[in-house]
């Protein structure tokens, strides 16, 4: 209901907002302070150091060179210059995929928004019903919008054939990418160096035996099942208390720098702290001290438990980690039933030993399907109960509302600058604040569901996330916000009424989803280039805890992708780009700057920024393609029951076609590609089994998987360790295509190798 | 609304005509002359011949011992008396679980009728709420219901109480009959002998090659990616002209033995024929000459097409079966996918031979995919379309409906006989009739969708019924036998209203359900056991057709267990017995009367009768498991929906916990048992592995499997072939522990051998 110049101010407003974030980020990032903030994944590489500049001491905090102010905006074509082979190399495939769903809203909204604008609007704006009625409540924009046709039109074709060629186009869109990224993903797989991953199996509910240890019954198990096979295992132990005293360990040691630090400083007063909670209650003492005796009391206790994890056959969870002699028979472990009672002896792909969630490795059957039905019911809570606030905040956060609410603001909210501010800025503000506490509890309800990965715990609880934005956000939005008494009647409305019921509230809405775009959409990606938390952290540990160079690595927090929380939200915007390409194309420009915008803003942060947690070589792909075909017949459906409304009773046979032609176009392609992100087939185990033999005969694959899959509590030389790894992998054992490729493109026109990236890199600031 | 006096004139209806059955099967089996119409299945194993009695040629056709017709009802106890164990090696496991799920229907409602009668007819009967209703819609069965409880009443309690324990105990029931049937199906493949199928996977979309011929692709394949285990492959020849020019020739040669049998016995008229559409029309010739030469070139189309077919490319389709050296690596193939490309070399068991329907092995993916989708289709207009006739025959099978369309029978249809009859028994047989047709065209979209073994196909035909009964048949009557004009209204109700229509109608139709159930159920069975079509049919052929006693033994027609007819409609009743159960007890005892007497005659039919054309190790009880909760939540579902009509608002949240639970049971028992149906363990394939290895090292597998899977009309010496592995089966090579736990039972008190069960079943005869 807001009108064109509600939207323009709105959109000024984010504009600007977004604006200065950019500039605030295109300043900050020039100052070599903060170096370690803005390029942290280069440090992580061990490709970057720390500034040691020959000039002036000033040079090393602020970049007085005037020029370099001059080219700002020049991080926009760096983050795209990089090529795709070359980024995953770098950020990993799943960074590099995870921005062709970016790529993937711009493949599908761009020829639409096209073909929207040349056929809908010139057919909606000369429909000429809004002309008639004298209402307010009616916008130019809804001029633009299917409203402005009249009832019974033969106009309405061109909606049903705009509909009908959506979907196609989406699909079709869809399944190029879907097939793309499983090429790549198999590429990816086949190319990848020696990893003890490939070799592993992980083996849950081994049974309890009465006359073996775990490590023993695994060992006699698999000796026997998998003859000429079976290799080696690493048991697991619960090492979950040792590690929450490692934690504290960490934790007092950073308190202890911050007191040290703060007496170097100030040597007069000695800090003192308070024993009580959080050092706000309780006896006063001297910190230095308090801090070191504590210290030293944990590390004993760390010690005792150690030696009772590593002695204690109790310690040790039904779990194990199991290691083949080839690819082909961890294929194979992993894929077959191994007992005959289907709740022993699971078997399933081991994660990266990065990726492992160690917590959830050890659930009894029974208890696992417990957690997953309270897990369910909790989540059906979740959802439908926390509607109530946000409506109950929407709809305070019309100007009705407040007016009603709050009479003796009225003269404020009549002016007409704070009207448009409270119409374009409020309702979308509410639902953000809403939603910013979210993932963390959907994460929680995911962990106790006993998910054994980090990757697939994020997939879990993005799928959460995405019910929660469907039935919240979408149609939360699209109900309450226009009365909230609707709700009642909603879940007492036929199943073919409901459509209508939503349908008819689209057009309405166009406005306030457009709002909502620009607030989430632009200024929220343009928050997250400027990183204002890391920012700000990284300074204060600078400040108070970091005294060495390797201290001051740790220091940096490169985030990662949260793809839990991210990856629902794009498909928000898939969502509404579906159902307003026929309804209102108008929307469509926001969503595809959205996608543009972001798609640079990631792409320029997963090269320069984060550092991923693990490598799933994109298995989340199947999850982003099913949603947005669950988007592409949503929209379908509300298109239904809005054309329904408009007495052309005809429309809906010929649109229920779509639905149908829609899920089972999802049922061929998971047909089609899903096998090649959760299975692993033999064909390719064997190529690389053979290669690695022929190459490498002499290979002592027990010393390469023997501390692998330990867990990291017990990693005392971790960063050796890893560093190691990292050479391996490094240097292939198989000098492969995709190697060779590189290093030939390198040696060619816009061949760029990471170091060469790194100067090019360096030269922009 | 049928009274007390309509139900008991139905029942004796029913019962009379189920008597009439019984005793004309009890007279007639003991005639020798009908001796393999009823006894066909000791014929089929050769321990049975046709009697050849010492004393008068009378006494091979009639039987005039007269004592043996005062012991005509033996049968019955004497099909109970085989010990299950040694049925299943009788009859095969599916035939033995398959009775069982009578014995599940007679676990699951025995006890809930003991407690229903005790606590809830009581209650209702007391309610007294009918009595003020001087209504004559109902009648004194209505007060034993649910009906006669008045609004409001805390009475209720005793229902919601009735309902936890109904789902309860049917659960608690479901489980431990999936566990024991899961540890029969593990038990009996374990103690299986030696047999084709468990080295061999069926390998279908094999890829084209250019170089190289589908057998030769298909052998380097399996060589790379299964070294040491791949031992050999059989192609598939696309042979369904062959196999329809050989069924072709068997028609005609038993024309022309009809012919001639008919000159013998009237050597003076040459019996003709005429050459046209079935013998109807066209030329008249001589009968024997015209078959002769018909034959004559059959044999030669025959040979031709042999001969193209065999040495043809063309004629091998890109699918085989692959054998391994051993049972691990078949179930290690059948497991795992083999080729990044999902929708190529596709492994999955290899059917049993008998088991392969030749003609679905060959279709691709993307065909397969549109298959699917356009069953899909046709699925839901017969569904939804065969409504129509089957309201509009009921509607009119009612007693108001005849006055209204028919007015002039209205003084026959008043009197008090013909009123019963027609209400009794009419819309029951409308429906039978109806229901007859459906499952050949099921069974025939069920082979278009592509499944590619008889077992599946039966499965697959079952769950269409299935679904097919429960939205025709039961809601069918529920909503429009009540009143055909609720349908629109029925499709445009809210979700929450749908369980409030239907479950209003329940009470009301009990007696319909009543009538249902005996006419269907009790006189169904009965018809069942007497075999009308095939003694017919025997005796036909017997006249014409037999010459020798080989041809004899092919005359028999001892049928099987039409699992995909007769499992869906078992599943009615459960359904009914569970909504009903809490509803009006008083349909609970004709169900229990039903599953027993079912029990006993199908136990009856396959020890003696029923010759199974596969055996898929009871490989349907998960959808049987299934559909028994899906009944058990459309219960909860439609009690939930009666409840709400009768002012107790607040058992809404009670109930909706009901269908929660039990859902989630489906799930956890899922998870629990259903890999052991699909899935083939390692741990157990080794062990018969190994144990064949140390009985018979030097077992020349490949000669073994050579022929096993060849298309039917390519085994000229089919007959003897089958012998052989028969004999294989009938002595195993390893001395299984069930073997030898059977030798020990039959020397001990109970036992039963074959032969000594043979003589066991002679001796009632």
């Amino acid at each position: 209901m807001a009108s064109i110049q509600d939207i323009s101010t709105s959109a000024a407003i984010n504009l600007l907002s977004a604006l200065a974030f950019l500039l605030a980020f295109a300043f900050l990032r020039l100052q070599p302070i903060n170096d370690r903030v803005y390029f942290p994944k280069w440090y992580k590489k061990g490709i970057r150091s720390s500034p040691r500049g020959s000039g002036p001491i000033v040079n090393k905090f602020v970049n007085l060179d005037y020029r370099t102010y001059l080219k700002f905006w020049t991080w926009m074509p760096a983050a795209l210059r990089m090529p795709e082979p070359e980024l995953i190399e770098h950020a990993g495939l799943d960074s590099a995929v995870y921005i062709r769903i970016y790529l993937l809203g711009l493949k599908i909204f761009v020829p639409i928004a096209l073909l929207a604008f040349a056929v809908l609007v010139p057919v909606n704006w000369t429909g000429q019903t809004l002309d008639d009625v004298k209402d307010l409540t009616y916008s130019d924009i809804d001029k633009l919008s299917i409203s402005n046709v009249p009832a019974g039109s033969l106009r309405f074709i061109a909606h049903i054939v705009m509909a009908y060629i959506v979907t196609l186009w989406t699909c079709y869109v869809l399944y190029k990418e879907y097939e793309i990224i499983t090429n790549k993903r198999l590429h990816f797989l086949a190319s990848e160096s020696r990893r003890p991953d490939q070799f592993t199996v992980l083996v849950r509910n081994v049974p309890p035996d009465l006359d073996e240890s775990v490590s023993e019954h695994v060992g006699h198990f698999f000796c026997v099942n998998h003859p000429n096979h079976y290799l080696m295992h690493q048991v697991i132990y619960n090492a979950n208390k040792l590690a929450s005293l490692v934690e504290k360990k960490k934790s007092l040691l950073n308190w202890r720098t911050y007191y040290e630090t703060r007496y170097e400083r100030n040597p007069k007063n000695r800090p003192m702290t308070k024993t009580g909670f959080w050092g706000l209650c309780g006896e006063s003492v001297d910190a230095i001290d308090y801090y070191t005796a504590e210290i030293k009391k944990t590390v004993e206790e760390e010690a005792a438990e150690r030696e009772k994890v590593v002695s204690d056959p109790k310690a040790i969870v039904p779990a194990a980690f199991v290691s083949f002699k080839s690819r082909w028979a961890a294929a194979v472990c992993a894929q077959t039933q191994q007992a005959s009672n289907p709740t022993i002896w699971l078997t399933e792909w081991a994660p990266e030993p990065r990726d492992v969630y160690w917590d959830n490795l050890a659930i009894p059957y029974v208890e696992l399907n417990i957690r997953k039905l309270l897990m369910g019911v909790a989540m059906f809570f979740l959802t439908f109960f926390f509607m109530i606030p946000i409506a109950f905040v929407q709809s305070l956060a019309s100007i009705d509302g407040i007016t009603k609410v709050l009479p003796f603001l009225k003269p404020l909210i009549q002016m007409k600058k704070v009207k448009s501010i409270i119409q374009g800025f409020l309702p979308g503000i509410a639902l953000k604040i809403f939603l910013a506490i979210l993932p963390t509890i959907l994460m929680m309800m995911s962990k106790i569901e006993g998910l054994r990965s980090l990757s697939s715990l994020d997939r879990r609880s993005a799928a959460k996330y995405h019910l929660f934005l469907l039935i919240n956000v979408f149609l939360g939005s699209l109900i309450t916000g226009a009365a909230f008494q609707q709700l009642h009647k909603f879940l007492n409305q036929s199943p073919s009424e409901i459509p209508i019921t939503v349908g008819v509230a689209i057009p309405m809405k166009g406005t306030f989803f457009i709002t909502y775009i620009m607030v989430d959409g632009w200024a929220g990606i343009a928050a997250e280039i400027l990183r204002l938390v890391p920012l700000i952290l990284f300074h204060l540990k600078n400040t108070f805890l970091v005294k060495t160079e390797q201290d001051r690595d740790q220091a940096m927090d490169p985030g990662c992708i949260t793809f839990a929380s991210s990856e629902p939200r794009i498909q928000l915007y898939f969502l509404l780009g579906l159902v307003y390409a026929v309804v209102t194309p108008f929307v469509l420009p926001f969503i595809i700057i959205f996608f543009a915008f972001a798609y640079v803003v990631f792409r320029h942060q997963i090269i320069n920024v984060y550092d991923q947690n693990y490598e799933s070589a994109a298995a989340f792909w199947p999850d982003v393609h099913r949603r947005v075909v669950i988007g592409l017949v949503i929209s379908q459906l509300l298109l239904m029951g809005l054309l329904s409304t408009k007495s052309i009773a005809k429309s809906t046979p010929v649109l229920l076609i779509l639905p149908v032609l829609t899920i089972w176009f999802h049922r061929f392609c998971k047909g089609r590609f899903e096998s090649a992100f959760v299975k692993f087939p033999l064909q390719d185990a064997v190529v690389k089994d053979t290669l690695e033999r022929a190459t490498e005969p002499n290979l002592n694959l027990k010393a390469y998987l023997q501390d692998a899959y330990v867990h990291p509590v017990f990693r005392t030389i971790e960063i050796e360790k890893a560093a190691a790894v990292d050479e391996e992998e490094n240097n292939p054992l198989v000098e492969t295509k995709r190697n060779s490729r590189m290093s030939k493109s390198a040696s060619t026109a816009s061949g760029i190798t990471p170091e060469a990236a790194t100067k090019d890199a360096a030269r922009h600031i």
